[in-house]
């Protein structure tokens, strides 16, 4: 590992984040002017962990303030392909792993990278471990809905579950929740094929039975069919299922915006028809933009970490950044080790 | 069971179908005009089976050509609520049931349902068994995307799945995209998390191996992402992935409609434009209509089984008649039987 040259000294109260700047699929450079656009935003301090030379070179094209971001140079970077658990022991010098190992350390409070979600599970789970209590770590992504946004966990941390899992996953996705959008009781909903308790696998039906007994604002099982209608704050899947729902969304969603652009603009009349309407495309893009959301915390892990797509537009990363700002400022793992600790001993107590 | 007092006879040659009357949420007065449209499209003899009066007061309405059509009375109706096993055993004189016994007693040739899904899948499997060699029922839906259609299955017939049940999905599925598309070899994709051989579950990388080692084109993982791209004829997977797909895409297609319906009629301008481009959003409509695919084929029971959504237009319920006298026609369920037979043959010789 590298030292750390450029780091300032960063008071007590100053929350500091590493930041894999070679995770999206435009880094360094989207990394460089997110970073520098959060510290706009929130006051803290940020590492950009990666390619010395080419986050210079991006730094150089804009104002960076010396004090409040350093780089620390790493020479490899975690591929899109790369196996996820082979990826922490093999590439021990990614900007991925040496940015998770300054959390480990101590050295920055939380950790954001835009990279391979899998090995970023991997290596936030190895090198961190997970908070008190908590079996498995969960991702949490906003999704856009006709009642504004729900949350949906877990889109793919893990796939091998037990009811426990999803238990968990659903008081950290409350907690989150509360933090986040200052929902006093987020109501939980378990994704399920229907909405009658005896729906849905044997493993459904036993987390129906645990979040039933649970302190949670339990709403029952959530019919696909109302996922995005909104009526839950907090949508509780398998990985499995919410990485499917969640990429077969971003196929339809896509799709349907090819078939719209290729249809208004067949003729001149259905071009002018969507000049007029700009608008109104343009509102349902803000409406449902997840770049507003920023990043898709990963929650269960022992420290702050926040995962972005590797898509990500530069507004997506830099909220994302505020936001795990926002999550250490406001203690949010601290919160959730204790609700979680209460909850398992009054179930295990049922 | 009441008697067929209505029912003409069919030469042998005349393709048969049950249709249950009291299915589809405007029941019987959709399938009543479905069946009337059905019969300019296809020669074939009709039963509808359900409330015989209520069946009368629509006939009324329309030419019904009384050699070809006939109604049979059944008191009762299975609801959407019914629990599916329960409602075979109890409700012995619903419309789905006794449709579904004509069919065992060799009276149709055919049956069909837009009623509650999940009844009509154990109606049909413990009143006709399975066909010789396969293991589980599938239900396949036609899904619309860039490169026209694919076949997803099972969208919800078996949640509780083992590797060579998704093995006969596939075979399933691509006789029968053969036959309804002149496909002559159906490229399969396995929806998946990622497109790598190891992604997924321990179930799915033993389908991947299956699939690998069979007579199929098989192309490999499907990530979720790409499921509306259209690279696939048929997208395999198991009841509960394929059912939250499923549901969750109508939810996000709806929504979408709801948003554009909201934004483009915020201002005048606005509402001018959606006129003048009302072509396109037409246009996308008829792209992605499910009625013109007609119904969903249930495909394994021993039995030509076709399901329809409980909110099918008529349309749809018509072309899915039509579909099934084409099934019946070409003898699907016999090239099933043989191929199942032969590759399950050949896999257990490897």
């Amino acid at each position: 590992m590298t030292s750390l040259p450029n780091r300032a000294e960063s008071p007590g109260s100053t929350v500091r984040i590493a930041v894999d700047a070679m995770g999206t699929d435009s880094h360094p450079g989207y990394e460089v002017r997110a970073a520098m656009q959060a510290l706009d935003l929130r006051d803290m301090h940020i590492t950009l962990v990666g390619d010395e030379k080419k986050i210079r070179a991006y730094l150089a094209k804009g104002l960076a303030d010396e004090k409040r971001l350093s780089i620390l140079h790493a020479d490899e970077v975690v591929e899109m392909h790369d196996p996820p658990a082979a990826s922490v022991r093999r590439k021990k010098n990614s900007s991925m792993n040496v940015a998770v190992r300054l959390l480990k350390d101590g050295k920055v409070d939380a950790v954001l990278s835009a990279g391979n979600t899998g090995a970023m599970v991997c290596s936030t789970s190895l090198n961190l471990g997970l908070l008190p209590g908590v079996e498995r770590p969960g991702i949490g992504v906003p999704i856009p809905t006709r009642r504004g946004w729900s949350l949906l966990i877990d889109v793919g941390s893990n796939i091998d579950v037990k009811p426990i899992h999803l238990l968990q996953y659903a008081v950290m996705g409350a907690e989150y929740w509360k933090l986040i959008n200052n929902v006093p009781n987020p109501a939980i909903g378990l994704l399920n094929v229907g909405e009658e308790e005896s729906k849905g696998t044997e493993l459904l039906r036993g987390v129906h039975a645990l979040l039933d007994r649970s302190h949670l604002n339990f709403t029952g099982n959530l019919d696909g069919k109302d996922l995005y209608h909104g009526n839950c704050d907090v949508v509780v899947c398998d990985g499995f299922t919410g990485n499917v729902a969640l990429k077969v969304s971003e196929s339809l969603a896509s799709t349907f915006g090819y078939f719209l652009k290729r249809e208004l603009g067949r003729t001149p009349l259905r071009r002018l028809g969507a000049l007029l309407a700009a608008g109104a495309f343009k509102d349902i893009k803000e409406q449902t933009d997840y770049a507003e959301k920023g990043g898709a915390p990963l929650l269960g892990v022992n420290g702050t970490v926040m995962i972005c797509h590797g898509g990500s537009p530069v507004k997506a990363v830099r909220n994302a950044i505020a936001g795990v700002h926002d999550l250490v400022s406001n203690r949010l793992n601290e919160k959730i080790a204790k609700v979680i600790t209460e909850e398992m001993r009054f179930l295990s107590e049922g």
